[in-house]
């Protein structure tokens, strides 16, 4: 057997997909130190979430079984992104950073840990869904862009581990042109006017089913953070960036917020679901316009390329629409180009979940690695 | 800007998929020359189809503008798939083979190529779907698989240029475990039961929806060649594969044939389409049984991979079924895994055309480009 080749992997962020993308890497890294061909001794060099941080400076391995304990019992202080990137930049093997946050400052300090040769997997969207410099920046800096740093991958960023921002570049590389992108892209809208308004009627209350989702775990602990369409515009804004559209921010296009005007000045999330029961008449009047033309609301996002116009917020489909016929929290990605015709390119699946989100982020961390060796 | 890589491409096969792969390779090549971190310089400089062939001994590239003329001008003689290897491993750059037929003997000398550092990048099914040996040879040889020679993609094998392949091996690689795969896998049947059966009544038929089918180029010149099963029992085989399981060949599981026994000895396509109406009593039956259930009939593929149970054949589903709801030939692949749960996975959309197939091809010659780099 050949000698095994060194990687380094760093992980930012412990929480759910955090802990769910270090079972994955416990796994993979035994698959990959047995390949036969090329095997990869993969060691965890460091492991923070917002408090604490564990590492050693000469760089020796973090076990892979014992990084809660050893996490939870360091005393270090988290060092700042450019200290992160100044230690990570030193060690003596090419490093894979793993951003499980959604922290804005590690997400501005992208460009500074590529431009290190630091490579970059993640399932944060603030990095690519802010200010444009920012993603011309990530970029300029990235080997898969146009500079000769790290490498960067982002996949769980749009619909968690479904295929859809590889199968996006897969169309643009390959000479298609993508005429139309719409769908569903917030697992929790998905699962509210599912729930809201089924195929065939029935359902509760707006306010209710926001209740219900909001006790089953599928909306932010304060719903209005999924209410206000703000993570769907952010996935909009990566899409319609990798289709060519330079989308300044995800202020620069329409997007419906489902908070009532009347509610935006709440000063908790509890006073908001208090008073939210006041504007169940009106969508209940939305509900009932659409069951008289045989349609369905949903809660989708779109992007027409040819005009470059982005938008996010409630539409009308056919019964008959796979828009309409989704269940659960399922997302769904229909890519209309010029290749496929009037029947669009769908995936369709879980968009959200700690486990799928994590499987978008270790594939990205095998592609990174390919590129590597 | 840095100097060029030089890279070349063979081209075997140069009929709808590979005119249709050959144009996109054109577009690929301006951009990539274009690259600004690392441009690659593509040179075409083998071109083949089953009588002819077009090549220079010192290896000078083929102008990609004109080959269609060379191709038909040249006197050479087709070289055996030994000699083509021979020719290609003494070239002074990296060689990606596409091939672009559904030729057997091609298929068998994917372990020579491969082991000559030769790369393959194909849509014809018989290296991955036939006997259990060439598969296992292939991946033994192939730098992605356990050996060290070229590397080898084969997306559109399976649903042409849509991202199943990739997906399945991303579920796998990020340690998912498959539970099952089911779908419409042959464009042709998509179509055929889409009109036979569809969803609210009507359709006409079964013979005269082959006919039509037919008739619009649905089906295979000798549409026994589709009606058989077994352009859908080597996909299968593929993905059962992929997943684990070794099938011998697609024989070695139960698929079902749509050509009445009784037609069985039709000497011609013909003698079987003026024949197919006698047996239209049986085809109306089964549809008349399942719109009894509120169901239609599909022509479906399904792994079930822990009972390691691979079926092809007719099936019946609930109107509301994702399977029963597709339109066209489209395609339709739903992988049910331990992490996705209840809701599968599901991509769709076509599954056929010189486009869409030569999709999957390119965005595989992508692949290896990064992978040679």
């Amino acid at each position: 057997m050949p000698a095994a080749r060194q990687i380094f992997v760093a992980v930012i962020g412990a929480g759910g997909v955090g802990k769910a993308f270090l079972s994955q890497l416990s796994q993979l890294t035994k698959r990959l130190s047995s390949e036969p061909s090329t095997p990869i001794n993969l060691a965890l060099i460091y492991v923070a979430r917002s408090s604490k941080v564990f590492f050693n400076e000469d760089y020796s391995p973090i076990s892979i079984s014992s990084w809660e304990s050893d996490l939870a019992s360091s005393t270090r202080t988290v060092p700042s992104p450019t200290q992160i990137a100044d230690y990570l930049s030193k060690a003596p093997a090419s490093v894979i950073l793993v951003d499980n946050t959604s922290n804005e400052d590690v997400a501005n300090a992208y460009p500074l840990f590529l431009g290190k040769k630091i490579s970059v997997v993640t399932p944060n969207k603030k990095g690519f869904s802010s200010n444009l410099k920012l993603w011309q920046d990530i970029f300029k800096a990235a080997s898969n862009g146009t500079g000769s740093g790290g490498y960067v991958f982002h996949e769980s960023t749009v619909g968690a581990g479904l295929p859809v921002l590889s199968t996006l570049k897969d169309l643009i590389e390959t000479g298609d042109e993508i005429v139309k992108i719409e769908g569903v892209f917030s697992g929790t809208m998905s699962f509210l006017f599912n729930s809201f308004m089924p195929v065939g009627g029935g359902g509760g209350s707006f306010s209710a089913e926001v209740t219900k989702a909001k006790e089953l775990g599928y909306t932010e602990p304060d719903p209005r953070d999924d209410l206000n369409g703000l993570d769907v515009a952010r996935k909009l804004t990566i899409l319609a960036r990798i289709s060519g559209l330079e989308i300044e921010s995800p202020a620069s296009f329409p997007v419906q917020s489902l908070i009532p005007n009347e509610l935006e000045s709440c000063k908790s999330g509890d006073e908001f679901m208090k008073r939210l029961p006041e504007f169940d008449g009106e969508m209940d009047k939305l509900k009932q316009e659409a069951a008289k033309e045989g349609k369905v609301v949903r809660f989708v996002g779109s992007i027409d390329v040819a005009e470059k116009d982005v938008k996010v917020g409630l539409e009308k489909f056919d019964a008959s629409h796979p828009i309409a016929a989704l269940k659960g929290s399922d997302n769904i990605i229909s890519f209309y180009t010029k290749r496929y015709g009037s029947n669009p390119l769908i995936i369709q699946g879980a968009g959200a979940g700690g486990d799928a989100t994590a499987m978008g982020v270790t594939a990205d961390l095998i592609k990174v690695l390919r590129l590597l060796l």
